[in-house]
Protein backbone atom coordinates (compact mmCIF):
# COMPACT_ATOMS: atom_id res chain seq x y z
CA UNK A 1 0.00 0.00 0.00
CA UNK A 2 1.40 3.03 -1.21
CA UNK A 3 0.35 6.66 1.13
CA UNK A 4 0.08 9.74 -1.20
CA UNK A 5 0.60 12.53 0.88
CA UNK A 6 -0.54 16.25 -0.43
CA UNK A 7 1.12 19.14 0.92
CA UNK A 8 2.91 22.13 -0.19
CA UNK A 9 6.17 21.46 -1.27
CA UNK A 10 8.28 24.34 0.10
CA UNK A 11 7.23 24.31 4.07
CA UNK A 12 7.36 22.16 6.58
CA UNK A 13 4.02 23.34 7.90
CA UNK A 14 1.12 21.24 9.41
CA UNK A 15 2.45 18.41 6.89
CA UNK A 16 5.98 17.91 8.65
CA UNK A 17 3.77 16.08 11.49
CA UNK A 18 2.29 13.76 9.19
CA UNK A 19 5.98 13.69 7.18
CA UNK A 20 7.31 11.92 10.65
CA UNK A 21 4.79 9.62 10.92
CA UNK A 22 5.47 8.14 7.34
CA UNK A 23 9.18 8.39 8.12
CA UNK A 24 9.02 6.76 11.42
CA UNK A 25 6.76 4.23 10.39
CA UNK A 26 8.83 3.62 7.44
CA UNK A 27 5.90 3.72 4.98
CA UNK A 28 6.02 3.86 1.50
CA UNK A 29 4.88 6.66 0.46
CA UNK A 30 4.78 10.03 -1.97
CA UNK A 31 5.15 13.38 -1.12
CA UNK A 32 3.01 14.46 -4.64
CA UNK A 33 3.49 17.96 -4.50
CA UNK A 34 7.04 17.90 -4.37
CA UNK A 35 6.94 15.67 -7.81
CA UNK A 36 6.78 16.96 -11.13
CA UNK A 37 3.21 17.61 -12.00
CA UNK A 38 2.38 17.66 -8.23
CA UNK A 39 0.47 20.52 -7.58
CA UNK A 40 -1.71 20.18 -10.31
CA UNK A 41 -2.82 16.89 -8.68
CA UNK A 42 -3.20 18.47 -5.68
CA UNK A 43 -5.59 21.51 -7.11
CA UNK A 44 -7.15 18.76 -8.55
CA UNK A 45 -8.47 17.50 -5.54
CA UNK A 46 -8.77 20.69 -3.59
CA UNK A 47 -11.28 21.97 -6.49
CA UNK A 48 -13.05 18.63 -7.69
CA UNK A 49 -16.76 19.72 -7.75
CA UNK A 50 -18.18 16.32 -7.70
CA UNK A 51 -16.39 15.16 -4.35
CA UNK A 52 -18.56 14.22 -1.65
CA UNK A 53 -15.44 13.98 0.72
CA UNK A 54 -13.23 17.25 -0.21
CA UNK A 55 -10.36 18.49 1.94
CA UNK A 56 -11.08 22.39 2.76
CA UNK A 57 -7.02 22.33 2.63
CA UNK A 58 -3.68 20.57 2.39
CA UNK A 59 -2.54 18.30 4.39
CA UNK A 60 -4.53 15.29 3.13
CA UNK A 61 -3.53 11.72 2.89
CA UNK A 62 -5.04 9.29 -0.19
CA UNK A 63 -4.79 5.80 1.21
CA UNK A 64 -6.66 3.72 -1.73
CA UNK A 65 -10.27 4.41 -1.68
CA UNK A 66 -9.77 7.11 1.21
CA UNK A 67 -9.17 10.94 1.45
CA UNK A 68 -8.59 12.07 4.21
CA UNK A 69 -7.84 15.69 5.75
CA UNK A 70 -7.24 17.57 9.06
CA UNK A 71 -3.61 16.25 10.27
CA UNK A 72 -5.05 15.06 13.29
CA UNK A 73 -7.52 12.88 11.66
CA UNK A 74 -4.47 11.70 9.71
CA UNK A 75 -2.64 11.28 12.16
CA UNK A 76 -5.20 9.16 13.57
CA UNK A 77 -6.01 6.93 10.74
CA UNK A 78 -2.17 6.59 10.47
CA UNK A 79 -1.06 5.49 13.75
CA UNK A 80 -2.32 1.74 14.13
CA UNK A 81 -1.26 0.80 10.97
CA UNK A 82 2.18 2.21 11.15
CA UNK A 83 2.86 1.35 14.75
CA UNK A 84 2.58 4.91 16.48
CA UNK A 85 -0.38 3.64 18.49
CA UNK A 86 -1.13 2.39 21.83
CA UNK A 87 -3.13 -0.89 21.59
CA UNK A 88 -6.78 -0.03 23.87
CA UNK A 89 -9.42 2.57 23.25
CA UNK A 90 -8.50 4.36 26.25
CA UNK A 91 -5.09 4.89 25.47
CA UNK A 92 -6.07 5.88 21.64
CA UNK A 93 -8.43 8.41 22.95
CA UNK A 94 -5.83 10.30 24.84
CA UNK A 95 -3.19 10.19 22.04
CA UNK A 96 -5.78 11.70 19.83
CA UNK A 97 -6.97 14.43 22.50
CA UNK A 98 -2.96 15.44 23.25
CA UNK A 99 -2.57 15.67 19.17
CA UNK A 100 -5.59 17.57 19.37
CA UNK A 101 -3.87 20.00 21.95
CA UNK A 102 -0.83 20.06 19.39
CA UNK A 103 -3.10 21.27 17.06
CA UNK A 104 -4.19 23.65 19.04
CA UNK A 105 -0.96 25.24 20.46
CA UNK A 106 0.20 25.11 16.42
CA UNK A 107 -2.80 27.53 15.39
CA UNK A 108 -1.47 29.82 18.42
CA UNK A 109 2.24 29.53 17.30
CA UNK A 110 0.90 30.59 13.78
CA UNK A 111 -1.01 33.63 14.63
CA UNK A 112 1.70 34.58 17.07
CA UNK A 113 3.01 36.21 13.54
CA UNK A 114 -0.39 36.55 11.86
CA UNK A 115 -2.67 38.01 14.36
CA UNK A 116 -5.07 39.55 12.03
CA UNK A 117 -5.32 37.22 9.40
CA UNK A 118 -3.59 34.88 6.53
CA UNK A 119 -4.99 37.17 3.85
CA UNK A 120 -2.53 39.61 4.83
CA UNK A 121 1.75 39.75 4.54
CA UNK A 122 3.25 39.52 8.10
CA UNK A 123 4.62 43.32 6.98
CA UNK A 124 1.07 44.84 6.88
CA UNK A 125 0.73 43.22 11.22
CA UNK A 126 3.40 43.46 12.58
CA UNK A 127 2.39 45.35 15.41
CA UNK A 128 -0.34 43.04 16.16
CA UNK A 129 2.09 40.45 16.16
CA UNK A 130 4.43 41.93 18.46
CA UNK A 131 1.44 42.38 21.08
CA UNK A 132 0.45 38.73 20.16
CA UNK A 133 3.64 37.18 20.51
CA UNK A 134 4.49 38.81 23.78
CA UNK A 135 1.41 37.26 25.51
CA UNK A 136 2.19 33.79 23.23
CA UNK A 137 5.97 33.97 24.85
CA UNK A 138 4.57 35.10 28.61
CA UNK A 139 1.41 33.26 28.84
CA UNK A 140 0.68 30.85 26.43
CA UNK A 141 4.34 29.00 25.96
CA UNK A 142 4.32 28.45 29.72
CA UNK A 143 1.18 26.74 30.20
CA UNK A 144 0.72 24.33 26.95
CA UNK A 145 4.94 23.00 27.15
CA UNK A 146 3.84 22.99 31.11
CA UNK A 147 1.42 20.78 30.68
CA UNK A 148 3.35 18.46 28.02
CA UNK A 149 6.24 18.18 30.64
CA UNK A 150 3.51 17.32 32.84
CA UNK A 151 1.65 14.39 30.68
CA UNK A 152 5.05 13.26 29.65
CA UNK A 153 6.07 13.28 33.50
CA UNK A 154 3.13 11.37 34.62
CA UNK A 155 3.41 8.64 31.42
CA UNK A 156 7.40 7.44 31.47
CA UNK A 157 8.89 9.94 29.50
CA UNK A 158 6.16 9.87 26.57
CA UNK A 159 2.45 10.89 25.97
CA UNK A 160 1.46 6.91 26.32
CA UNK A 161 4.79 5.35 27.32
CA UNK A 162 8.43 4.83 26.11
CA UNK A 163 6.87 3.23 22.75
CA UNK A 164 6.94 6.04 19.91
CA UNK A 165 3.29 7.51 19.06
CA UNK A 166 2.59 10.10 16.59
CA UNK A 167 2.10 12.55 19.42
CA UNK A 168 5.42 12.06 20.79
CA UNK A 169 6.68 12.82 17.17
CA UNK A 170 3.95 15.80 16.98
CA UNK A 171 5.99 16.85 20.64
CA UNK A 172 9.34 16.75 18.96
CA UNK A 173 8.58 19.26 15.77
CA UNK A 174 6.65 21.78 18.50
CA UNK A 175 9.60 21.93 20.27
CA UNK A 176 12.03 22.25 17.09
CA UNK A 177 10.14 24.70 15.56
CA UNK A 178 9.47 26.89 18.74
CA UNK A 179 13.68 26.65 19.17
CA UNK A 180 13.78 27.99 15.76
CA UNK A 181 11.08 30.56 15.94
CA UNK A 182 11.81 31.62 19.67
CA UNK A 183 14.99 30.74 20.48
CA UNK A 184 15.51 32.93 23.28
CA UNK A 185 12.15 32.37 24.81
CA UNK A 186 12.93 28.33 24.35
CA UNK A 187 16.32 29.33 25.88
CA UNK A 188 14.64 30.75 29.27
CA UNK A 189 12.04 27.78 29.51
CA UNK A 190 13.55 24.94 28.75
CA UNK A 191 15.60 24.21 32.37
CA UNK A 192 11.83 23.97 33.34
CA UNK A 193 11.02 21.59 30.80
CA UNK A 194 13.67 18.30 30.94
CA UNK A 195 11.36 15.73 30.09
CA UNK A 196 10.11 17.33 27.05
CA UNK A 197 13.74 17.85 26.15
CA UNK A 198 14.21 14.23 26.73
CA UNK A 199 11.92 12.81 24.25
CA UNK A 200 12.46 15.42 21.82
CA UNK A 201 16.54 14.13 22.14
CA UNK A 202 14.91 10.95 22.19
CA UNK A 203 12.30 11.24 19.00
CA UNK A 204 15.65 12.73 16.89
CA UNK A 205 17.83 9.74 17.30
CA UNK A 206 14.81 7.06 16.71
CA UNK A 207 17.11 5.47 13.59
CA UNK A 208 14.14 5.92 10.43
CA UNK A 209 13.90 9.94 12.39
CA UNK A 210 17.73 10.74 12.40
CA UNK A 211 17.94 9.45 8.93
CA UNK A 212 15.07 11.72 7.37
CA UNK A 213 16.29 14.76 9.81
CA UNK A 214 19.67 14.23 7.79
CA UNK A 215 18.06 14.08 4.60
CA UNK A 216 17.33 16.59 1.95
CA UNK A 217 13.49 15.41 2.67
CA UNK A 218 13.40 17.26 5.41
CA UNK A 219 12.84 21.18 4.28
CA UNK A 220 14.58 23.49 6.43
CA UNK A 221 12.40 25.68 8.52
CA UNK A 222 11.49 29.01 6.16
CA UNK A 223 9.84 32.03 6.85
CA UNK A 224 6.74 30.84 5.34
CA UNK A 225 5.91 28.38 7.40
CA UNK A 226 4.33 27.83 10.77
CA UNK A 227 7.56 28.51 12.89
CA UNK A 228 8.98 31.91 11.65
CA UNK A 229 12.30 33.40 13.09
CA UNK A 230 11.13 36.73 13.55
CA UNK A 231 13.51 38.28 16.39
CA UNK A 232 11.36 41.14 16.84
CA UNK A 233 8.77 38.80 18.07
CA UNK A 234 11.33 36.95 19.96
CA UNK A 235 12.44 37.36 24.38
CA UNK A 236 13.29 35.50 27.32
CA UNK A 237 10.48 34.67 29.39
CA UNK A 238 10.84 35.51 32.73
CA UNK A 239 9.89 33.19 35.61
CA UNK A 240 6.10 33.48 36.64
CA UNK B 1 -24.29 4.45 32.13
CA UNK B 2 -24.55 8.08 32.97
CA UNK B 3 -22.61 10.78 31.10
CA UNK B 4 -20.94 13.16 33.06
CA UNK B 5 -20.07 16.40 31.50
CA UNK B 6 -17.40 18.56 32.61
CA UNK B 7 -18.17 22.56 31.32
CA UNK B 8 -17.97 26.03 32.77
CA UNK B 9 -22.04 26.72 33.69
CA UNK B 10 -22.47 29.97 32.48
CA UNK B 11 -21.57 29.98 28.64
CA UNK B 12 -22.21 27.84 25.94
CA UNK B 13 -18.64 27.99 24.87
CA UNK B 14 -17.25 24.79 22.96
CA UNK B 15 -18.56 22.76 26.06
CA UNK B 16 -22.46 23.87 23.36
CA UNK B 17 -21.19 20.77 20.78
CA UNK B 18 -21.26 18.05 23.36
CA UNK B 19 -24.48 19.20 24.88
CA UNK B 20 -25.93 18.95 21.73
CA UNK B 21 -25.11 15.63 21.17
CA UNK B 22 -25.60 14.22 24.63
CA UNK B 23 -29.62 15.92 23.69
CA UNK B 24 -29.99 14.65 20.69
CA UNK B 25 -28.85 11.14 21.36
CA UNK B 26 -31.20 11.23 24.70
CA UNK B 27 -28.77 10.64 26.48
CA UNK B 28 -28.13 10.29 30.27
CA UNK B 29 -25.85 12.68 31.02
CA UNK B 30 -25.42 15.48 34.55
CA UNK B 31 -23.96 18.77 33.49
CA UNK B 32 -21.79 19.08 36.61
CA UNK B 33 -20.23 21.95 36.96
CA UNK B 34 -23.83 23.41 36.92
CA UNK B 35 -24.64 21.81 40.24
CA UNK B 36 -23.98 22.79 43.63
CA UNK B 37 -20.35 22.02 44.47
CA UNK B 38 -19.96 20.90 40.48
CA UNK B 39 -17.40 23.70 40.18
CA UNK B 40 -14.79 22.51 42.34
CA UNK B 41 -15.46 18.60 41.64
CA UNK B 42 -14.34 20.12 37.98
CA UNK B 43 -11.16 21.82 39.28
CA UNK B 44 -10.04 19.13 41.07
CA UNK B 45 -10.28 16.92 37.64
CA UNK B 46 -8.00 19.65 36.31
CA UNK B 47 -5.59 20.30 39.09
CA UNK B 48 -4.90 16.55 40.31
CA UNK B 49 -1.17 16.18 39.74
CA UNK B 50 -1.34 12.19 39.87
CA UNK B 51 -3.39 11.97 36.58
CA UNK B 52 -1.78 10.36 33.88
CA UNK B 53 -4.81 11.59 31.47
CA UNK B 54 -4.96 14.96 32.44
CA UNK B 55 -7.93 17.41 30.21
CA UNK B 56 -5.46 20.82 29.68
CA UNK B 57 -9.14 22.75 29.77
CA UNK B 58 -12.74 21.67 29.65
CA UNK B 59 -14.29 20.39 28.10
CA UNK B 60 -14.22 16.97 28.95
CA UNK B 61 -16.22 14.22 29.49
CA UNK B 62 -16.14 11.43 32.21
CA UNK B 63 -17.50 7.86 31.13
CA UNK B 64 -16.75 4.96 33.48
CA UNK B 65 -13.29 4.81 33.33
CA UNK B 66 -12.60 7.39 30.63
CA UNK B 67 -11.73 10.94 31.03
CA UNK B 68 -12.02 12.68 27.53
CA UNK B 69 -10.90 16.12 26.56
CA UNK B 70 -11.19 17.86 23.14
CA UNK B 71 -14.50 18.73 21.71
CA UNK B 72 -14.14 16.55 18.48
CA UNK B 73 -12.42 13.37 20.96
CA UNK B 74 -15.30 13.65 22.87
CA UNK B 75 -17.60 13.82 19.40
CA UNK B 76 -16.01 11.03 17.89
CA UNK B 77 -16.02 8.89 21.23
CA UNK B 78 -19.96 9.88 21.95
CA UNK B 79 -21.14 9.58 17.72
CA UNK B 80 -21.17 5.96 17.68
CA UNK B 81 -22.65 5.53 21.04
CA UNK B 82 -25.57 7.64 20.77
CA UNK B 83 -26.76 7.30 17.14
CA UNK B 84 -24.64 10.13 16.00
CA UNK B 85 -22.33 8.72 13.42
CA UNK B 86 -22.73 6.89 10.19
CA UNK B 87 -21.40 3.33 10.09
CA UNK B 88 -17.86 2.43 8.13
CA UNK B 89 -14.75 3.80 8.92
CA UNK B 90 -14.52 6.36 5.66
CA UNK B 91 -17.91 7.85 6.71
CA UNK B 92 -16.22 8.30 10.19
CA UNK B 93 -13.00 10.16 9.31
CA UNK B 94 -15.15 11.93 6.90
CA UNK B 95 -17.95 12.77 10.16
CA UNK B 96 -14.37 13.61 12.44
CA UNK B 97 -12.71 15.71 8.96
CA UNK B 98 -15.45 18.12 9.26
CA UNK B 99 -15.93 18.38 12.89
CA UNK B 100 -12.18 19.07 13.07
CA UNK B 101 -12.72 21.34 10.81
CA UNK B 102 -15.42 23.02 12.52
CA UNK B 103 -12.95 23.52 15.49
CA UNK B 104 -10.89 25.59 13.47
CA UNK B 105 -13.62 27.69 12.20
CA UNK B 106 -14.69 28.24 15.80
CA UNK B 107 -11.23 28.90 17.14
CA UNK B 108 -11.16 31.87 14.68
CA UNK B 109 -14.74 33.45 15.42
CA UNK B 110 -13.36 33.31 18.94
CA UNK B 111 -10.24 34.99 17.73
CA UNK B 112 -12.10 37.51 16.08
CA UNK B 113 -12.71 39.36 19.45
CA UNK B 114 -9.31 38.23 21.15
CA UNK B 115 -6.87 38.24 18.38
CA UNK B 116 -4.41 39.46 20.69
CA UNK B 117 -4.91 36.84 23.63
CA UNK B 118 -6.99 35.43 26.23
CA UNK B 119 -5.29 37.13 29.22
CA UNK B 120 -6.75 40.24 28.10
CA UNK B 121 -10.14 41.96 27.93
CA UNK B 122 -11.74 42.61 24.85
CA UNK B 123 -11.70 46.06 25.57
CA UNK B 124 -7.73 45.72 25.97
CA UNK B 125 -7.41 44.43 22.03
CA UNK B 126 -11.04 46.28 20.23
CA UNK B 127 -8.40 47.83 17.69
CA UNK B 128 -6.90 44.96 16.92
CA UNK B 129 -10.48 43.71 17.02
CA UNK B 130 -11.53 45.06 14.45
CA UNK B 131 -9.17 44.61 12.35
CA UNK B 132 -9.16 40.93 12.85
CA UNK B 133 -12.75 40.84 12.60
CA UNK B 134 -13.03 42.51 9.16
CA UNK B 135 -11.04 39.78 8.15
CA UNK B 136 -12.95 37.12 9.36
CA UNK B 137 -15.88 38.60 7.74
CA UNK B 138 -14.32 38.93 4.80
CA UNK B 139 -12.72 36.31 3.62
CA UNK B 140 -12.94 33.44 6.47
CA UNK B 141 -16.93 33.65 6.18
CA UNK B 142 -17.38 33.24 2.68
CA UNK B 143 -14.61 30.39 3.07
CA UNK B 144 -16.01 28.11 5.59
CA UNK B 145 -19.27 28.61 5.17
CA UNK B 146 -19.09 28.20 1.34
CA UNK B 147 -17.40 24.85 1.84
CA UNK B 148 -19.76 23.58 4.43
CA UNK B 149 -22.41 23.99 1.95
CA UNK B 150 -20.28 22.63 -0.71
CA UNK B 151 -20.62 19.44 1.59
CA UNK B 152 -23.88 19.73 2.63
CA UNK B 153 -24.87 20.29 -1.56
CA UNK B 154 -22.52 17.23 -2.27
CA UNK B 155 -24.25 14.65 0.76
CA UNK B 156 -27.44 14.72 0.43
CA UNK B 157 -28.42 17.81 2.86
CA UNK B 158 -26.16 16.80 5.84
CA UNK B 159 -22.58 16.27 6.56
CA UNK B 160 -22.92 12.01 5.91
CA UNK B 161 -26.72 12.14 4.50
CA UNK B 162 -30.10 12.78 5.99
CA UNK B 163 -29.33 10.57 9.35
CA UNK B 164 -28.49 13.30 11.91
CA UNK B 165 -24.45 13.40 12.65
CA UNK B 166 -22.59 15.12 15.40
CA UNK B 167 -20.95 17.44 12.79
CA UNK B 168 -24.98 18.67 11.51
CA UNK B 169 -25.57 19.12 14.77
CA UNK B 170 -22.19 21.69 15.30
CA UNK B 171 -22.70 22.91 12.51
CA UNK B 172 -26.08 24.46 13.18
CA UNK B 173 -24.83 25.67 16.37
CA UNK B 174 -22.42 27.60 14.23
CA UNK B 175 -24.91 29.29 12.04
CA UNK B 176 -26.81 30.02 15.26
CA UNK B 177 -23.55 31.43 16.80
CA UNK B 178 -22.87 33.91 13.93
CA UNK B 179 -25.97 34.72 13.18
CA UNK B 180 -25.68 36.04 17.09
CA UNK B 181 -22.73 37.35 16.57
CA UNK B 182 -22.85 38.71 13.31
CA UNK B 183 -26.24 39.39 12.18
CA UNK B 184 -25.30 41.99 9.40
CA UNK B 185 -22.79 39.68 8.15
CA UNK B 186 -24.92 36.74 8.31
CA UNK B 187 -27.72 38.36 6.73
CA UNK B 188 -25.85 39.22 3.63
CA UNK B 189 -23.85 36.07 3.34
CA UNK B 190 -27.17 33.78 4.22
CA UNK B 191 -28.92 34.01 0.33
CA UNK B 192 -25.69 32.40 -0.49
CA UNK B 193 -26.01 29.28 1.79
CA UNK B 194 -29.30 27.92 1.01
CA UNK B 195 -28.46 24.17 2.51
CA UNK B 196 -26.64 24.86 5.35
CA UNK B 197 -29.86 27.08 6.32
CA UNK B 198 -31.70 24.16 5.80
CA UNK B 199 -29.00 21.91 7.69
CA UNK B 200 -29.73 24.38 10.56
CA UNK B 201 -33.93 24.45 10.29
CA UNK B 202 -33.50 21.02 9.90
CA UNK B 203 -31.46 20.32 13.00
CA UNK B 204 -33.25 23.16 15.41
CA UNK B 205 -36.72 20.52 14.59
CA UNK B 206 -35.32 17.44 15.56
CA UNK B 207 -37.92 16.98 18.52
CA UNK B 208 -35.47 16.09 21.29
CA UNK B 209 -33.28 19.39 20.54
CA UNK B 210 -36.13 21.46 19.41
CA UNK B 211 -36.72 20.91 23.57
CA UNK B 212 -34.00 21.14 24.79
CA UNK B 213 -33.31 24.17 22.48
CA UNK B 214 -36.65 25.78 24.41
CA UNK B 215 -35.61 24.83 27.76
CA UNK B 216 -33.20 26.14 30.81
CA UNK B 217 -30.45 23.76 29.84
CA UNK B 218 -29.72 25.95 26.84
CA UNK B 219 -27.68 29.03 28.26
CA UNK B 220 -28.42 32.28 26.17
CA UNK B 221 -25.53 33.41 24.19
CA UNK B 222 -23.83 36.40 26.18
CA UNK B 223 -20.36 38.40 25.92
CA UNK B 224 -18.54 35.83 27.85
CA UNK B 225 -18.85 32.63 25.09
CA UNK B 226 -16.97 32.22 21.88
CA UNK B 227 -19.58 34.22 19.53
CA UNK B 228 -20.24 37.29 20.82
CA UNK B 229 -22.34 39.95 19.64
CA UNK B 230 -20.25 43.41 19.68
CA UNK B 231 -21.67 45.63 16.74
CA UNK B 232 -18.49 47.29 16.03
CA UNK B 233 -16.84 43.85 14.44
CA UNK B 234 -20.47 43.43 12.54
CA UNK B 235 -21.06 44.31 9.00
CA UNK B 236 -22.25 43.26 5.57
CA UNK B 237 -20.18 41.05 4.04
CA UNK B 238 -20.22 42.35 -0.28
CA UNK B 239 -20.30 39.73 -2.69
CA UNK B 240 -16.77 38.36 -3.79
Amino acid sequence: MRYELYYWPTIQGRGEFVRLALEQGGADYVDVARKPGGMAAMNRFLEDGDATHPPLAPPFLVSGKHVIAQTANILQFLGPRLGLAPKGESARLWVHQVQLTVTDFVAEAHDAHHPVGVGLYYEQQKREAKRRARQFRAERMPKYLGYFERIIDANKGGVAGRAVSYADLSLFQVVAGLRFAFPRAMRSLEPRLPKLVELHDRVATQPRLAQYLASSRRIPFNESGIFRNYPELDGAIRRA
